[in-house]
């Protein structure tokens, strides 16, 4: 088996999940490019020493420099705020490596493009954290598309709705400032949105009209007690889309929602059939399509297993259920997969890119109120 | 306990309804008007006689005049084609009748502004049969938004997909055509999102942008084998929407989906919990609100039941379930009040004619790409 | 049309609920015999005037035997308290009547056994309202396992829940004494689950060992304050099952569950697929047939509609949803058909009285310990 | 952090499940025990090699009683074929090993008697795999009838259905042979039933009255084509049951229904509420308690999150979805704190034994006909 030197940057929940990933990827699949956890960065050399110990890196850093720099280092993970994505991805790229860069993927479309760029420019293989495409229910729906299950896809559906920001008393942080954070609920929540929209599609978005509500449009300034901030950026976004390949669709996101904890759900319509999901039910996948009997017509709650690869490379028996952490494997998997076989895996920096591309637009229109391309 | 004469004009589906709800009425509620089958109306008087005779009515017409001008009739119910609700009805209120029409309200804005003016000129009550507010289910999820138990309401979703004209191999028929059926899944399916967005929130939509597609352009010609005849209204349509109260809002709806048979289903978003409704499962509401040890918390699936007006009158336990038709009686029992009451019942046809212009409002801005004032 | 005369002894919840059925009977299915309201009954004279005016009765009495006696009456609903179903049956049967009664039959299987004897005795057709079977989806589950469609049938597992008695703050009541209402949540509640597992597997329980719980043992003396009396019957039963052809199952009901409201529930495994049917989502089917695909397994849900008789009598369409007083009437409906056919209907008395014989047999292995043979 | 050397014993999927635990669990907790891979264990000595590779281990063996004896490796996981659990557990207590072992315990109740005394004569700490009970829902489930959040537990009910025999068609195996196999569903999949029954209710079954049967009770001999070879084992096993504090229930298990692939759900009933669970949706758990206002009551479902420990270990939001892998790093997790307190873990063998005891109660009882104390 090949091993390849792991560099991750930035230790909070991603760097984490990553690591996991990195640990446990060539004992579920035990094929192809065995990760070696080489080094880790965390701007606090003591968090970095910590967390070196705890996942299992043999060497830290508080500099992503050296990370970036170190020849043991030739898949480099970049797990650090937003805004410094575009800069130590275009850094690991120069200097050879391979980057996998969580969502999104940063705070401007320049930036966005310049990070594309380096890929261009780069022999390195790429991918953006777009997860909720990889697990093996979502995969199956793609495929069961792509075959004809369920005729011409016409109609693609989806919100994502979430509770992070739900309760009106929490007092305002720089995500609720488009200077500081740039879109809300659009950035961090409808880019998932957008991205499970081409997997599933096979095609993009390519005109759009938007609408966004601020709910909460003033909070408890922390910084001034007794004082109120204005929050700028949206809670709440929605859109009518159409895709290229002739698809129309309504997707929307929400930041301030109760009770969806992770709500993301879609329906895919075609012609001879429907396919729905909801990630807080991810080892399910329900599916119509018409029976001979009409009179035993209805939707099938497919349950992932063996059949739906690469589950099986996790457990044996259908029904025994992947996780969060087990999907983010399952990405890491498709870029080793990438990384051994020199073909790109989507959504690559190119593929991100047009993700990004769809949330300006949708932010534009939503100024602005009219239609905008894409 | 004082009766009420009625007729029935129309004997589809919904005349049949209309009948079965006069006739339980009194035994259900046991109170107010006792509704006494007079007459009912249907072209083929071959048809009239022995629909008469199926639903207990005394007398028959294949003259819808008659039963307008019928001294004993007090309340009319027109459930004939769409496209001549507006003289009926107006020619009732006209006579001094009460009215429940079926919806749409009528093919043209111009034809219910009419009705609007008939009924304000007159001293009956009306009613549109937008049936899915009177669920007590649905009754509860307004009680509920009214006290505030989910705060302020900040958003409304709600899609409506019904399996009609799925199958691209069904043959064209009238309601394909604008000239003759006007809009399709607006009129036919997208109306009673409307009237549910504005049942629920209390408020009515003021702004909208649409989008309509025809996912089956072309469809077999009946009358000329061989040959295909096009479609030209919404087989899909979606809209942003934003109400008078500041709630915004998607809705969407469509006549080629397969699966869904009865598919409305709702969500209301508040400040401080969530509701959802699926019409296919009449009987449930899904309620959120924050629990004070965030280790419960949880959507509640709500069974309706004596708690729930006026469940009661039908069932002594709860969970044992509203059908159709038992909510279409609860429709007619709202109207009978309110003709005992003199007050107006929602929706009457001033109610109905903002649905109308709503559902106007979709389709011109679908077509000219633009926001739109209702 | 041809009448039937009709005379309804009783007028709590289930005289009310015959009597909506009666008037409704024609107009739903406009075929066969139509109901003419006679006489209703009740104790209370009062009471008996104001239920024939609500429930549009022609005249009333306050003495069952009127009613028995009464030459306009065919057909019978006993819907009177449990103990005296025997004497009005027999009497009614011994009058030439037909008769609709209640469930259970009796408090003893010895009035059980004379009524079966009446009815053998009679020209009547006889039929105990198990309503649970008559409900569209039930039928199509009986119909998918008599056509092999899940294969040779193995096991019948059923659970019926209710919160009746679930609080134990609730005071002691007549119910809740073997002297006066025999078992508890045996008599009430499981004699429902046996008639679905004879409905169901198209056989008859032969074989039970039976578990029997008083979860509330002593509960405030209603009489007595601040006295507590002591609950003797079951509050929760349990059986395992064998039935005549070899099907093995267990059984259970409660009386004192929270959170269920109409807690029915039910499988059917068998050697090609699995049926699952819930009985507060009355609509519902879940079906699971073995699929080409195995990556497209899944349970069905199947949605009651046209294809499911007599769903189409009520509604054109699926997914519209019958309730609990629709399926009353496909009760009658199999009732009014077995009396123009002169064909018996399942369950009459005879089928009725097997039925009881198992809830005796429950009782028995409870109290002794032992499997006992039905 | 300190370390603890790991051997593992079998590499079919349990080998390699603990193995992935041992490799995730420093990085997913991040305190305590971390555990270093010594050494692994396969008959065969190339896939022994082969799974070193794979699954991270420094060294492997062909026998097992090399890593028994291995000074570096302090915790042994016994992975092998059920009737090899005794004699390698014993062995390795008696070296001073930890031992993990899978479930079901042994093939006899002598032998787990024996490994219990061995457990006993040991400073070894031990834990039988009844996964089912370490999953964050569930362990809610049990704090919350801990601290009466349902009242008293009155009652207990839980299948598990799994389809591994479903197919008729299927050959028959050792499994199916109660010389070689020792009982079917019974010992396989019953087990877990009675597992969670004990963890939940915080006591133990004390008496039971069972009831077997073999739904395919001849099957293709795979060794002697056209010819057919005796099941002699049970393909499904009920009973009801009795535990020490009172709890009344019953359980089921099936190695031959269509449909369910991870079947396993149970009910616990209070008499201040109810919770139910679906091992196929492991996580959600249904809770039922009384509302201040009757009208809002219903059914929650929790999603486990942050605020069920030790869920936040692996993920910082809840609805994100743990899966099998993480549930069984759950377990590990509470034996490496049980080993570094020195307090025992549940199920240890000593717990792990009163199950076997149940299960072969279960057992004499179905062939007896007789009620059996356990």
């Amino acid at each position: 088996m090949k091993e390849i030197g792991i560099g991750v940057i930035g230790t909070g929940f991603m760097g984490k999940a990553h690591s996991i990933a990195y640990s446990a990827s060539a004992s579920v699949f035990g094929t192809g490019l065995r990760p070696r956890l080489e080094i880790v960065c965390d701007l606090s050399p003591e968090r970095a020493s910590q967390r070196a110990t705890d996942l299992g890196f043999s060497r830290y850093s508080s500099d992503w420099r050296e990370v970036v720099n170190d020849p043991a280092v030739e898949l480099i993970s970049v797990c650090t705020p937003n805004d410094t994505h575009a800069e130590i991805s275009i850094a690991a790229l120069a200097a050879g490596k391979h980057v996998w860069c969580e969502k999104p993927m940063s705070t401007t479309l320049a930036d966005s493009q310049s990070m594309t760029d380096a890929a261009t420019a780069s022999s390195g293989q790429t991918i953006i954290g777009y997860n909720y495409t990889k697990n093996p229910a979502v995969t199956h729906a793609r495929k069961l598309i792509e075959s004809g299950a369920i005729g011409r896809v016409a109609a693609f559906f989806c919100r994502y709705d979430v509770d992070n920001e739900a309760d009106g008393q929490r007092p305002w942080s720089w995500r609720m400032s488009r200077d500081r954070s740039g879109t809300g609920a659009n950035g961090d929540v409808l880019s998932h949105v957008i991205s499970v929209g081409h997997y599933l599609t096979g095609s993009t978005i390519k005109r759009v009209v938007g609408d966004i509500a601020i709910v909460h449009p003033e909070r408890d300034d922390p910084d001034n007690p007794g004082q109120q901030k204005t929050v700028d950026n949206d809670d709440m976004v929605a859109a009518l889309v159409q895709f290229e390949n002739g698809v129309h669709g309504h997707i929307g996101a929400s930041r301030v929602t109760w009770g969806y904890k992770c709500g993301l759900r879609w329906e895919v319509h075609g012609t001879n059939g429907t396919i729905i999901f909801e990630q807080e039910r991810l080892n399910e996948l329900k599916l119509f399509t018409r029976q001979d009997d009409p009179a035993t017509d209805g939707f099938r709650t497919i349950l992932t297993g063996p059949q739906h690869p690469p589950y099986s490379a996790f457990l044996p028996n259908g029904g025994h259920s992947l996780g969060y952490m087990d999907v983010k494997i399952c990405e890491l998997h498709e870029l080793l997969t990438s990384i051994e076989s020199g073909e790109p895996v989507w959504p690559s920096f190119s593929d991100g890119l047009i993700i990004e591309k769809v949330m300006d637009a949708v932010d534009r229109s939503s100024l602005s109120g009219q239609w905008v391309d894409v």
